[in-house]
């Protein structure tokens, strides 16, 4: 079965909300197996509603429509479905009689004529109940077409969806239905074109399809299966899931909804670990990850914020003829910062991060993008230096990215991480 | 100018993304006065992006593509426009200079052929530029209509909009347009509802429309009129704020895309103080809410994330006997944080945050959403006492934007503020 989603309303095509109604139903349709190949969103205007409609309805068996169904004159949605199927309507008298009970109880007067249009459902097909809401929700079924007509109000439609939309199709697709099942391997370190660069070949199948995403600082593959049942589409991506590890191996740092810092708050309290933090660019954002994730007190304790150069000598010990020499930017500030964080925190790991965000403060030796990380342990110090790019916000964003990643790879091999680190990396007997 | 918004991706037919940047386009169309009659989604198959296009291109003047300018394979949008409008590509030799440098500077290797497409250019037309990503945008200008391609990532597009084609295309519709002016008054400490009830009447009219927002901790009323100029629809607004600003007073922080955080960062460097934060809910959110804001450096030296009980002792001077009598979560600890803080970043203010964020952690006595915020200044100290709904992200969010309110307001009116705070003010001479 293909189906469509029409949103009607002129304030979406505005800009003025966002269409979440349309996105859940896709979520919806998808975990049915129905294709999607096409949503629309059109104003309320009869002429454009109508032509969106047979557009839909030449592409596709099923078409849901979003927003129209309430009581006012801009409410067009189902007549014009009706219209364009041909159908008409009757009466709900049940409907009717749960509309006038409800006016005398909330007293409402003087009703437009209108009012009443929403008891009014397809004469072939029905209506659909609205527990939230007064408009009745509109199923047409004519010359091998469906029509769903829901309200736009998530709070109603929501809901519908799930009580009546969802059993009625679930029970129309069974017997034919797929449904269509993914799974999202997450990836830190290695940019979109490197990605397929290495896995091109493992992207070129129908089912499962891969297809990457590159977000910031990360990259997503989706691999995506459809087959009869969840078992059996969970057994065609399983065995892509291996390939595609097998290839990219440990910069796969998580599947699904997975963060990265839920992924190293959990490694580090398996290892029984603690771990400080000393932020300058980031100015908290990596605190503020890493408390996101619901019990991180067990892990960490204390983060530092010094922005100020006098922050970073009297809370981490920084010498200020460090900072005199090389700058509060560079490798050996990073160094001492998160050697001073993990003596402040009395921590396993101290992680530092300094740079220069933007938008200003950059120059020719240190252009706005600059980052440098540090991480101390019980025997030592590394610092990793990047070139970030971005806005303010993106560039402080990669940094986080880029400081959780590094503790990450450390706490999965740490000789590994101290033997790329060359020159960056100094025992900590040396302080 | 009539224009049409076309999405492409499969992961936003599947619902698995919320294309917020369609969204970000109307608005922007609107505000120039082109009307936007459809807009439509499609996923990455070049003969249905193709259709969707020749539809679009049929009923508009202008199409703007969203996604699909990526180094992949899958990357197909601008080649689509290109085909149905019968354009050409051109390399953009600067920019695959500018491509080479950073696979240099980053150590990229190996990069597939599919990489150097995103330097092609119409050759009707040109390259829009891409300040945050690797991808340049396309502008063609073929047979009497326009289409413009951006890539995906909100934060790629969204200034790409702004600083290309918001003014190419103000150049275009310059003279025969009627312009959307809209202004949004920024509201803290007062609900929707409150909001509503106190300025409910002068939301009547036609020409200026105003209309409420519910965002999380603050609502937004915003004032929108239609006029021949720019000028003219602000000669409708300006009564209008002039009138709500009457009603509301000092609850409104700020205009447009004015942040609770810009505001409180202008205000003392206007002021000249300074500020050291002791954050443990908000787990360095405040922290990176001040450092968000550009130069913020010059009032924030120091923040510190004590989310353990040793941390507040031994950084903040918390005393063990309060923490053990009252527990860390209570006016007691939240006003002792205040003044350590202010000690420790020797700053006009110390401001604390300490509560229960959950989802666990809460008890009868303090459930979830306990939270205390402490500031003090160079002659005291207050706490205040909120209980906040939500998940953990709302909780510290909310947390975040009372104590940046707190600030704003102390700034304001410091013996007001003194005054409601009652049995919550001690004289720092206690201390």
């Amino acid at each position: 079965m293909n189906a469509e989603i029409v949103s009607v309303g002129t304030e979406l095509l505005l800009g003025q909300i966002i269409d979440t109604d349309a996105v859940f139903l896709a979520k919806m349709l998808s975990r049915l197996g129905i294709n999607i190949h096409h949503r629309a969103t059109v104003g309320d205007n009869p002429e454009r509603i109508k032509d969106t409609l047979r557009l839909a309805f030449s592409r596709a068996d099923l078409v849901i429509t979003v927003g129209g169904l309430g009581p006012t004159q801009d409410d067009l949605t189902k007549e014009m479905v009706a219209d364009v199927l041909g159908d008409t309507f009757v009466e709900d008298a049940a409907h009717v009689q749960w509309l006038r009970d409800r006016m005398h109880l909330r007293g409402w007067q003087n009703l437009p004529p209108s009012f009443w249009k929403q008891a009014l459902v397809p004469a072939h097909g029905g209506g659909l109940p609205n527990p939230n809401g007064t408009a009745l929700g509109a199923l047409f079924e004519m010359g091998g077409k469906i029509a769903i007509c829901l309200p736009g109000p998530p709070n109603e439609l929501v809901p519908m969806a799930e009580s009546s939309v969802e059993p009625y199709l679930r029970e129309r697709t069974s017997g034919q239905r797929s449904v269509l099942q993914s799974r999202i391997l997450r990836i830190v370190g290695l940019g979109e074109s490197l990605v397929e660069e290495r896995v091109g070949d493992l992207m070129q199948s129908d089912n499962p399809t891969v297809a990457p995403y590159a977000k910031t600082g990360e990259v997503h593959l989706r691999i995506t299966a459809r087959a009869p049942s969840p078992e059996e589409a969970d057994a065609l991506i399983a065995p892509r899931e291996a390939a595609l590890r097998e290839r990219l191996g440990d910069v796969i740092y998580g599947v699904d909804d997975e963060t990265l810092e839920s992924v190293v708050v959990g490694m580090l309290t398996l290892m029984g670990r603690s771990i400080a933090l000393a932020e300058s660019c980031t100015g908290g954002l990596i605190a503020k990850r890493l408390t996101d994730v619901p019990d991180a007190s067990r892990v960490f304790g204390l983060g530092l914020v010094t922005y100020s150069n006098e922050a970073k000598t009297k809370f981490l010990g920084v010498s200020e003829q460090i900072i005199g020499r090389v700058g509060a930017v560079s490798p050996e500030t990073a160094r001492a910062m998160a050697v001073g964080a993990r003596a402040a925190g009395n921590t396993d790991f101290g992680l530092s991060v300094t740079g220069i965000a933007g938008p200003g403060g950059g120059s020719e030796a240190k252009p706005v993008g600059t980052v440098h990380i540090g991480l101390a342990w019980d025997g030592g110090v590394l610092s990793e230096h990047h070139h970030l790019l971005g806005s303010r916000a993106d560039i402080a964003y990669r940094s986080s990215q880029n400081a959780l990643a590094l503790v990450r790879r450390f706490l999965l091999d740490p000789e590994a991480v101290q033997a790329g680190a060359g020159d960056a990396y100094e025992s900590l007997l040396r302080h």
